[in-house]
């Protein structure tokens, strides 16, 4: 973790106005340690919104935009222009976005899924960035230490060749038919794409099985679900997967389970030992070498140390969400300011990944959970 | 439970001989609450072990036989001879004295699964028992006191139309390959029947799932692997399920998972509320009714008294599995006794079902996961 | 543990009639592993209750005892008298009936504390049984087979040289001022003795303590109290401990514990590593060599064997209190039968010990937390 | 929690150079949610460390200090001085800088203990700051969410009368004898003052004990002990308290209990139910309500929300340490914006308490732990 203060990358933020849960935890990551400040925006669609957010936020009014194709224009041109750009809008509205500022040269972090449609995320991953602009999908679970420890020990061959990987993400939020912002554009086709559950939590499960995993799917069977009457989109998702040299595995994601907040889950078994962590306590994780006795790695100790695993603060006092989150703003500033290479970043060919995850899910289930390749 | 002590019910049993596991198991749970003494066996298919394990079990010699049938009518002719007997045999071996006892007018207590073929399990389902007498399959875990509480809020619409089950068993015994009694017959077709961990453990968790929500199951969809080298049955299960009414389901049953002893989990989700409980902590289970804070039941509460409910001691004090299983002898001592008719204990008919259900997952993943009707 | 029946010891048992709680657990107890067979009571000194409940118990009319001192008598001169006598009444009818049967003979199973008042214990500890007849009382955690395991941890020096010890033993069943045949006995002092929760929960924690680490109490520092209007023992135990060699401990016992059922905890530390174990979940046990992952050891594991740890079943299938119970059961058969020493088996000193702990702690509160030696 | 930025607060750091831990943790929790601007410093004593630092830091290097004097001095006469300024130095060096600052108008957050001994507690108690600077204890512990809910459910009588309140904070870090910075000044009288394991992480159990139940201590009887050969100050520390009013509680912090990262946890039991959190897993805390189910509450939702109750995120998404601490900074920039009165915050009162506590125990410990008064 950087403790050194470097001047800050100034960034904007296109969507994240009031009412917006996303953009906020997107401000405090990229304060978190420092890195970033923010100067542009724009906030809303709606030019009210816009303004009256941008003063919220401290922007000054000329960098308060309503149009995020002029502020990518007017910020580009700017000797103090943003370096960066987060974008942090309904699915629907990440293409054009992303699009537009990688073409104006400036550096995008977005979050997921990539785009509402997988053919818009192919084309966004043809684009050529002007002057080597860096791209970031959000990600967050990845960047939690544990699960970067639990990469390195598969990487590492500690669990031996992995046969089966039980990931599942259960929320019971959308129990009933509820009505307000978060809600309403989640369950919306023309804004959240063809997936419902599966675009919003899904997309996550199956991100973190496979950065931890490093798995390459061959196929999957679905079913999903759309449990409460007049939802449009999915709001239970079984998957079953199998993987290329053998391996095995289920998803589950919900969003009517109740009892269930935002239980990300993922456990992985190999020919030699297992691994299980859940995100809703992530300072720690089941190690299982078979034939021992289980051990419980907890972040920050010497034990659960390995490449990537930033912490701040030592083993026993609790590190959560935010931090996990604030970790990709942090090494993102290391790739923008030419220092890292980032190599453990969620990439846009992770983001198109996750759009042929979305698109198979949706047809395996449409042919009766036919077998379905990525 | 009962705290009166009867005249003891004589019982023989079959299988169980030296160095056998569940007959062990069934001796204790006949003892437990004192309903039934050990008289006769047919212990071992070896005559020398039969033999010495009855002399260890201190039964008369004359009533250690090497032979079932001989055993079946020699029983029934003593004035003195065994009113139950207890099947603990590798699974082709329950068909056959199962039919010879019923038929003699012996109670048969049961190991699962039923039977090795379905086909057998369908004809001694149709077996007319002499003067009435019962059957008993000890699915241990639905006596566990608060799967019948589960059962019964299930039952009176606490969790209101249930949406979403999942239930798992893993296990990690056969991670590799492995070389003993127990781990020899579970794992050869000419014993166990066409499953291995499906038939084994599989089928306790989908019978635990149905007891709990009384769901009828509609097809299936399933993907079994075997992972080890040269083993010749599944020993890893994949499961989706479609129930009646729309609900569905996930199953995963596997012996090659690190880190999981015996780690049977049900999850019932329903449009009100969640149960969630786990077999190694057997004394707690949490109810989430939505929109409130979880609660955790524990056995032995005013909370978890419910029908069928049958505590020893008081609440924080745990039982385990062996009362579970106790239960069942205790309960089928009252069947024997005609005081009660035992609704909740399980019949030749879930064992059909059970049987069902294996055919049903080997069929739909031979043919690529196609959706199966039991 | 003995998978072998031997002929079964006749016992008789001392208080247990109708609406009693832990005689019904001691009978339970002695079957489990069917060493013993009840024959003869004298279950209450209500002469009517006494009879019903030999009758349930099917003892023969001419062994339901209305005397204990009569039992004795009569018993010892019967050719097929009991060979053990079960002492399950209040406090104060411990000694007189545990001093009769050890001078008629007859092996004496007795319930903790071992006496009403320290006196009695040393006298009775100067007893000569005759024939030899064995003592054995009943502190049933101690037979916890992670207890075991942790007393040779300890023993074996895995941990170090112990520093610092702290046990509690929560309970809420007096939180309110409750009346039933289990309450009043226990705040009654004539029955009681000069302790409340020291004595019934309390003593079980000191003989916890004290059987895993072996340490010898140096002295304490207590502060009792009665919290429930009216309640004239104490309901709440805080003790600080000196131990011989320099250790220190901590000593927690409520009855006034809202969400505690039966929390009996114990977490000892040394130079070199730490234990901790709940009797609630009792098939687990946390091991933390210093400077590595904390280990959790599994009743039934390999890493969980060692002496003394009787196991009936594989790890993760859960064994709880009534087995415990029941291992003290089954030693102690083999000390009866001249098989075993039973060395790890609770004592008469054992006894005393818990006495005169009680006899410190009340000394100490009444003089305002004065160190006293015990 | 503030989503409005408002104009930054420049503030400055006494201690926190290169190799601090304490003092990258409340940078940390300034920037979080945006008030607060790092401008100046005395981060050191040495002067190169304390350039170099600055440096770091991003500092200007005129105001990179070598002596808090000057520092308190300069910046006071800037116009464009630090509003606040914050000390996080070993506990020697706080009253001096703390009285300078409060003396120049300068805001002061200082980390606990508030001084190295309780006269200059006092003492500093008694400054009169200069236009009314304020004062910010950082007992961060206290800005849990849901000790926030605790505080307020027994403050709403909710948990009835309190009588019994278990407090404790192991930790295993001092298992040996270690040397490095962190480690030495707090085993140093000379740095730390008189007490070790109890002024470092013993006050943070009283702190957070006080702050929840709102009882006022009596006296107490403390066991201070050094394990470590060579040890000049307490590494375990065992303390019974008494209450007005009659409640109970005792107190165990200690560094050498291996296992123990940082093993927080308060316990807090009333006439009508009990409460119980751990800080390693904040996002929960257990509600006992006395003869229901207990019931799990989590941080963010609606069952856990509450006065003072801070959340960013939602529930089942963790916070943890940082996002506490940065919750002190949150609400102290509104007491310097003048828009909040900050009526939990922990103040100089709490500090000079939390001496007043370390003194008598001590006291206690060396007079055989006679009951001593605050």
């Amino acid at each position: 973790m950087s403790h050194h203060n470097k001047e800050k990358i100034p960034y904007g933020m296109v969507g994240g106005g009031q009412d917006a849960f996303i953009g906020y935890v997107h401000r405090i990551a990229a304060r978190l340690d420092g890195n970033f400040e923010l100067v542009a925006g724009a906030l809303s669609s709606r030019p009210e919104i816009a303004k009256s957010s941008g003063l919220d936020l401290g922007l000054a009014p000329e960098r308060t935009y309503t149009d995020f194709e002029e502020m990518a224009r007017t910020e580009a041109a700017r000797p103090d222009g943003i370096k960066a750009v987060v974008i942090v809008t309904p699915n629907h509205l990440h293409f054009a976005p992303a699009k537009a500022f990688l073409e104006a040269g400036i550096h995008v972090i977005c979050d997921k899924p990539l785009t509402a449609q997988l053919d818009e995320a192919v084309e966004l991953s043809k684009v050529t960035p002007k002057n080597g602009a860096k791209f970031l999908l959000t990600h967050n679970y990845t960047a939690y230490p544990l699960m970067r420890k639990a990469r390195q020990m598969v990487a590492d061959g500690e669990l031996g060749k992995i046969r089966v990987v039980q990931v599942e993400y259960p929320q019971e939020w959308l129990t009933k038919d509820v009505e307000n912002k978060q809600a309403n554009w989640r369950t919306d086709p023309a804004k959240s794409g063809i997936g419902g559950c599966i675009g919003d939590i899904g997309t996550h499960a199956y991100n973190i099985l496979r950065f931890v995993t490093g798995l390459t799917t061959q196929s999957l069977s679905a079913d999903l679900t759309s449990f409460v009457s007049g939802r449009q989109l999915d709001d239970n998702v079984h998957i079953m997967l199998r993987f290329e040299g053998g391996a095995r595995g289920m998803l589950w994601a919900s969003q009517v389970a109740p009892g269930c907040e935002n239980g990300l889950q993922l456990r992985v078994f190999g020919e030699n030992g297992g691994l299980e962590w859940r995100q809703d306590n992530p300072n720690q994780m089941w190690y299982s070498p078979f034939g021992q006795p289980r051990q419980l790695l907890t972040r920050g100790s010497e034990a659960a140390a390995g490449e990537g695993v930033s912490v701040r603060i030592p083993a026993g006092h609790p590190e959560g969400y935010l931090e996990a989150f604030a970790t990709l703003y942090d090494e993102f500033a290391g790739v923008i300011r030419g220092q890292s290479d980032g190599v453990l970043l969620p990439t846009l060919a992770d983001g198109v990944e996750g759009m042929r995850f979305i698109a198979a899910a949706v047809a395996s289930s449409e042919n009766n959970g036919k077998w379905t390749k990525l």
